[in-house]
């Protein structure tokens, strides 16, 4: 299959200099947007949601499985969690709008690293990503978010 | 910034030709993911919900503002609405897991065309993607799902 090539949007900008887990609720991190997509966040201000879009620039390589956060959980694929080191190391998360200038978002709860690419940013749609019955393993309930 | 490349994790089968707008609630499709990331889908079993991260390669270029499925509802800008041509044009959709079956993953409710490259694959996590306090537009309710 052929390779898929993206270009940024834009970058995180934060005060998270280094990867951990968890403590991310508090964190606030601008989404600086090219400015050349500047008027691609019109309407934006309706939504108290977005979905950040980034790539994980500072993944070297994938793992098939993997004890998620090193913690006392199960070995899993890599695929049934959401740890970094994917064959595309491409990440979203949910995370509520504070504030929009311009090209610039302020967002809350992103758990991103300062400098981290941004490939897209889309609204928070509850018809395409709410689950009301949702199922999940036990372990997931036992990680630091 | 740096060009980011990916490579596809599996394809998309199903019936669906010809994009559409809605009607995809029931429309099952099954997720082949390349055999050497069978493993990879170890312990997705036990979740009732995944997100399936696609790549909508159909998509030849983008726009900044865009009406949404051009009916009755308000030209907003592109990282406002979920529509496809998108400067990245990756998607994804949470859906039901309806079977697994080494690298097959077999879903319900995915608006995907037949054919469509697979980028990643996630477990649905309520701590990352739910949304209980979540503020819409009212012209998202519109839109046919």
């Amino acid at each position: 299959m052929d390779e898929i090539k993206m270009e940024p949007i834009g970058v995180a900008r934060n005060n998270v200099k280094e990867a951990r887990f968890g403590n991310f609720a508090n964190e606030v991190t601008e989404i600086i947007v090219d400015e050349k997509y500047s008027d691609a966040l019109d309407g934006i201000d309706d939504y108290s949601h977005v979905i950040i879009v980034y790539w994980m620039d500072k993944v070297k390589g994938h793992v098939i499985k993997h004890r998620p956060q090193g913690k006392d959980v199960p070995i899993v694929g890599i695929f049934a969690c959401r740890c970094p080191p994917r064959p595309n190391p491409i990440a979203f998360t949910t995370v509520r709008l504070i504030e929009h200038k311009k090209n610039v978002l302020k967002v809350q709860g992103l758990d991103i690293l300062d400098g981290t690419p941004i490939v897209d940013i889309k609204p928070y749609w509850p018809q395409y990503d709410k689950v009301t019955d949702g199922k999940i393993p036990d372990w997931v309930n036992k990680l630091e978010f």
